[in-house]
């Protein structure tokens, strides 16, 4: 019996869910990532996240110049999948500036499947008139994800202003009663704005993908 | 000055994110719900969630006569808001028999709405052959609906099959290490297959709303 | 030696803290609460709380017919200590109408010390507007007191928007992640808006008396 | 469409509630900090909160040099906002001295809104002379803030005690069952001792903003 | 092969540690009760706790009548161990009344026993004075059980006052951020004050055992 | 009195139960470790677990020269206890390539105890087809350690399908509503397919060992 | 389309997994199971868990007379699937007289599948003799299910001494920091004693399930 | 008025609770610890807890050089209490040689008020020999100490052996489902062997200062 081999790319993804597998890179060496890159080869465009810097360093130089990294979002792409779409039909908005590099995932993801974000960061509700002067925008995009940590009173203000899907994105921002993100994301679940669809704290990429699914089907166009 | 109501009607709620308030009936009382329903009028449809049938008995006679009530799903609608569609977008799974009642509330919902569900009950991954018979009948629907409990494997299961909007909506059916749907919750939020929209446990009616949001934009076209 | 007696009615305590000694009457029989009157005597004006109405009227008939009784808050007053000012000082909100008793209970204990409240009920941020049409009102106010279930997201926008002293009183209202109010707690605490006082979980009674010491100081005028 | 930018400095705060905002350094970067210190301009004076000396170093030279900083609270202040009148109308007591950096925090937020506070250190219940001894200067105090972790059992004798807005500020002083300081905060909401306001854990900032909205209220002299 | 005896009376518990078993009636049906009983024989003298008053009277007339029932603790003896000693060597503690069926369950467990309480009810620190006016009397037994709920603070200011051997009892009473007792045994646990010994939430039982230990140990003699 | 020894080698365990003890090295000292293998002797195949390299290397050099030392799974074999045998009887599964490491302790130590190991990574349900791929070779083990983090649900889908002996192996993988393996674990406990056996969280030794017992009563012939 | 049943009947788990499926009649109306025992039909034997007596009693009497229904355990056979064998290879211990019922849901599902068992009732560490009264008995087993509630130390003893399968079986008796059988589920996972397999708190018929599980490849003789 | 100094030492404590204040390192820079020291004067026999040996070594010179501290507990003596009795009259066991450092805490503390202990090491339930062996000797000792890490089981068969009193010390050994202790203290706290007295997690120190309660008692004789 031959031994299994550590990791099975799933190619097959894309056709079944509409887009492809990315490379989580949290609790993998750069030894792996590399070996994982080379082995998904040359010809498909793949999306990196939970990237440190200094892993990223650690990959082979002639792997790492290829990549395009953002530091903010620890995200890399190996190769682009589509080019940026004219028209944004995402907010990104984020309650305090802390929460940025959880909504950047997001960003980062959505544009690496071809699609550009409108944002609004800092826009918590201790100061309203924040949201208000860029709700016009808002309302106008199908997909909204809220990015937001401590309270995140931000998405039930949202969810009851703005008619597109609401995408609740709660960040580990905070202390104490704040539990790592888990008071937040509560707060979105139990949210008295009704229809609100919440990801895992600190999952800009989950919410990107949520936000991918509905675009795909708007592009399929089973109104 | 005068005292203030006991409740204010959110009639603006329809213009402003799609859908109309609902009412939620399982911390009032017979008399505060007929008196919310005479406040809303005689031309408002309106939907109620949580409405035991006792409950539902208790109301005053002339009221109860009118409403259309579902004992499973503990729904009523007074007065329908618009006809049924003719063709089902949604997908409404259950992985158990006791998911039932979740499901239901969900459905119900969307009809209100006039939108049909395509269900499907019982199909739980103990057996997995049971969702691979309607899995083509699942993958055609932009958006999927997966009702379960204890540990919510087959939210997974779907979102790793199907192209649509997956919504999670975990029930509170089972016991010990289920916690009350804490865990079929907690699963979906942090399941290996990207891209899942979770709602509270037994939030049959939210996760239609998150639907709704979704079949509006749809309709809206902004693809 | 003598046994202790089962209860020590705390006299000192109007002299030390600024208000009496209430009975909380949830986990005490109809025979204890009827004994504990009569030690406190027919001098005293005192409050009751947590007496369900089933409870009430197990008591002694004399006893019973003497008692100001509220159904809603769960509150009796037996005696007043003061007559009613004429000018509210307290504005108490809630977020929805299954708030109400928790709110009112607040405010019964205002009253019964003889300050009136600035009601707003069913003013929760699903629908923004109801917030914004009474909040000229709320702003005159020294202290406002916040009663919100769910999330709690009300608290926060309020405290976003006024000067006064910002008093959040959870409640139980909502289910699955509500937690029994729990997050609607955690949000107040860790809320993004800052100088929110947090009470406990449907405290009513407690939140009257953080007001209270507010007030009492700004009698003594200790500017 | 213009990126947004990455942070909105609420200048309409201290119109609307009192005070201005902070500048919360925990999770921002030198470069941040300093990015949003130059965009608030040299007019504004502004109080930074959870600074670390490692951080505080790291930044422009200029501008580290013109920081009021303490090392204890890590907090710094750029300009003073008015200068410290004579009177403390705050009584800022700590349980243990493992609790001093937190009350230190409430005290120089205090300070950098021109209030003095009277401290009282080291004066937990294990030996209750110790807070007997500072009895009579503290019921002399409007606001009296009480830092403690472990089981923070000061909170309920000092508002058992005095008659003043009691603002339990919990710490995370402790380990076990101290479970990062969620003990001394529940043990404050479910105090024995009514009319208790609560703030988060480790929370000196928000204590103080809480004693400021009262001070505030004082100052208009609603009473 | 024989099938198993439902339950096994451990006779030989007393020679091993000091006291002989007792029976818990909360999860077991009167039919259970009345066998174990007549199993046990009519020589053993048994204390028999969490004995609803309805399932007592549902035991066999002939046995009911010889039990010496005690409804507010839910407990009885089937025949008395030994008589009360002529000395209270433990005092019972109680911060409110609402604790008194639990304190009760200590002193009707020692009593037993032989050993007679001091009991002190309702002296929680809500009220300090009430303490003072018996800590002489405490501070002269050898062993002091202290029955507290809701943050439990009166344990960790007698353990500050007094050298015996100091029990915490914390019971059920509060709601919200009380937990069930939780935040009371946690308060305990987590003391300022040193060398609390902790029993589990509600256990009067098991907090006059721990005193039975200690007194069995004072009546061999230092060891 | 002689000072008690600072651990006591359990050599009856292996005719006790089957198989020996194993040191747990993650809260022991390299010194220490060193002493428990002198004290064990030369004769004695041992198992090392939680083995850092950074550890291993600190240890006296002619005891690290003899170590089989695998970093991977932070094991070491100490001479062995019996050569691999041919065919394997467990099937080690893991979800995905961050799981590895702690299947890999529950290779190493099946081998240990010459039990090969059919593994199969990177086999999770997102991509169902790479376990179907695979299947009958599972089904034909009379054990099948199935190791799965963040919501575990190839547990499920797995016993569901083979008809051997399941042992759930949930792993820390995962972040947020992960809860450092809590949901793996809570789910597979509250599995929808019957009969699963669970582990501890990333115990990959303690999946090993439940899968010896099995197999040594599999020697033993049907008790 | 046509409308999904309620329930799917899994004919295929026996050829699967090597055993049929049962039917949890916790959440389930008399009607609903009435619907499914007809659905299943006359020729499968069927294992019916949770039932309580009341609901048994609803079932239409025809139904009802036919059933082989267990009081204590809440379990009812409808036709046997067959006959006992006659040497039992699975020993199941009961820590305490309240652990009886889960014990018995154990006993009841190997009985349906021909498996007697060896029990062994009230034999937990308080009085450890008890145990070692029947260890010989409990050694010679195969396998091992042990029940056990509050601390549920019984299992790590008993582990450390037998050979054979371990499985836990954790149960929901005991009160404050049993937590519902959470602490002994716990206890049971993080055991000092290796090897043991852990199922849900109160799920006898899942520790049936993983002893078939067992005896089924004892059966196939894979040795 | 001047301000607070940061410490205020409890001379009087030990006349009222029969042992002084000792100086819990963990919260504290060294600067602070000799400042403590320094005004405790030379006078004072004083014990410190949760002294690392790098801030031991970060002491000023003279003052380290006369410290007695034991780096294994992370205690120090500055002049001794008294010197060491010559009779043992505490047992203290541990379960693992990974709870070591926290008896020995126990150990140093009961030493340093002259007490010695009787010490058994790695005596934990998976190889109860381990226990037989040295029962006698423990079962002399008025008092036990029982650490134990992981499920803690030791503890309830210590209790179930031993007249004397039994004080649980439980550990934060172990991981997964030990949640850092949380399991031992637990499984302790609702053990059913009956009279067990619970202290923190890891609190060596707080388990002796029990002990010597209890000693005190002793030495005064029968109260």
């Amino acid at each position: 019996m031959t031994e299994s081999p550590a990791f099975r790319f799933d190619r097959a993804r894309e056709a079944r869910i509409g887009f492809g597998e990315a490379v989580f890179c949290e609790s993998k060496s750069a030894d792996q990532i590399a070996a994982i890159l080379h082995e998904v080869g040359d010809d498909t465009p793949i999306l990196l996240t939970r990237l440190e810097a200094q892993k990223a360093d650690a990959l082979p130089r002639a792997l790492r110049d290829r990549l395009d990294f953002d530091a903010l979002s620890r995200t890399a792409y190996l190769r682009v999948r589509c080019p940026l779409h004219e028209t944004a039909r995402v907010a990104v908005l984020s309650a305090g500036t802390s929460d940025l590099p959880v909504a950047q995932e997001a960003v980062r993801t959505l544009g690496f499947h071809g699609e550009p974000s409108q944002t609004h960061h800092d826009v918590g509700v201790a100061g309203l008139w924040r949201l208000e002067a860029c709700l016009d925008d808002i309302r106008a995009m199908p997909v909204v994800i809220v990015t937001a940590g401590m309270e995140g009173a931000l998405v039930s203000v949202v969810a009851g202003l703005v008619p597109g899907v609401v995408i609740a994105l709660p960040t580990s921002v905070g202390y104490g009663a704040a539990e790592g993100g888990r008071t937040a994301m509560f707060s979105a679940l139990t949210s008295c704005a009704p229809g609100i669809a919440v990801v895992n704290i600190d999952n800009g990429y989950g919410a990107a993908c949520a936000a991918l699914r509905h675009l795909n089907m708007l592009d399929r166009g089973q109104g």
